[in-house]
């Protein structure tokens, strides 16, 4: 993974540049009992990471294909104009690949919960543009990152089911996608609220 | 659907003591779109009403297991000694049953999105204990209402199933459903979110 992850531009994944999470690994356990996301779960993560890996800069084209579609949603990586960035768009796509690969291939570890709080940062105005050093939306609202979740979770069977396994195992695995998707999502929410509420 | 609603206390849908929703309907109409919820969904929502509508307290029951799993989740419908609030939960079950279906049968429209503002401010300090008039915990944190998701999703497909409907028109309707909660979900972090990242 190294020699790969090392090209990506602004990925930086357990380096001393990314702060200490404000969420506890206390927390996080708590989260993964309420996703009832088990160890059972991390194994079939790591068999779809297997499928995915190698889908996941087709899996984010299919992605953004909807939020293309929406100017409404494209307005958050586009220049201030409205026309698309290019550049910001080329500059996070490998960002956004990696991200599907380190949900499978991860352990969720301190370092793995300090990336998911500078993933959130990175879309709120305490963050976002900053990496890329664009032009561009200052945020993007809470709400569309939880009414994107579907898009998230829909699409990715299609993938999954690419890897010839059982129906049944193809449910496994979309479970275990399911479950940690809606609890980094839970994770970021605490960077767009007041710590009273989250 | 009359008869039966107007006989649940606390369930205030429709009336004239649900305020307004902050959110508009264009807000709604740009969260649909966002969870590529479209009418195509609305009409599987429909079947899977059907099929769920009598086994709702079977599913509440199913969610509410899970929750008895976890001290630190029961907490939040509680006496403040930690002991089971018998009179909370079994007030707020027929309310929790309704949802499920009312998200299938209603139209979403402004009374739908003023009852979803009504729902979100339960969790909230705002109002939560209020219409039992029962004293437990202060509101349900922002973060295992969303890591709570997977729960909801997942353990309704198999109610699903029992209508004994086509695989592929299950997975329709479990398509919908995806996009309603999440969409939901949504609609409800507006209660907890500062409106400027909301």
């Amino acid at each position: 993974m190294t020699a790969t992850t090392k090209t990506i531009v602004g990925y930086t994944y357990g380096t001393s540049v990314v702060a200490p999470s404000p969420i506890t690994m206390e927390d996080l356990a708590h989260l993964k009992e309420t996703a009832t996301f088990t160890t059972e779960d991390e194994r079939w993560l790591r068999r779809a990471g297997a499928i995915l890996a190698d889908q996941a800069e087709e899996m984010v084209d299919t992605w953004r294909a909807v939020i293309g579609e929406h100017p409404f949603l494209a307005h958050y990586s586009a220049n201030p104009d409205g026309t698309p960035n290019a550049r910001y768009s080329a500059a996070s796509k490998p960002r956004f690949a990696q991200w599907i690969r380190d949900t499978c291939e991860r352990p969720y570890d301190q370092a793995w919960l300090d990336y998911q709080q500078e993933i959130a940062l990175r879309h709120t105005r305490a963050k976002k543009n900053k990496t890329d050093d664009v032009d561009s939306a200052p945020y993007i609202p809470l709400r569309y990152v939880l009414a994107f979740v579907p898009v998230i979770l829909l699409t990715t069977k299609p993938f999954l089911e690419k890897g010839g396994d059982s129906a049944a195992d193809v449910e496994r695995m979309y479970a275990a996608w399911c479950k940690t998707v809606l609890l980094q999502v839970a994770l970021w929410s605490r960077a767009y609220c007041d710590a009273a509420n989250w």
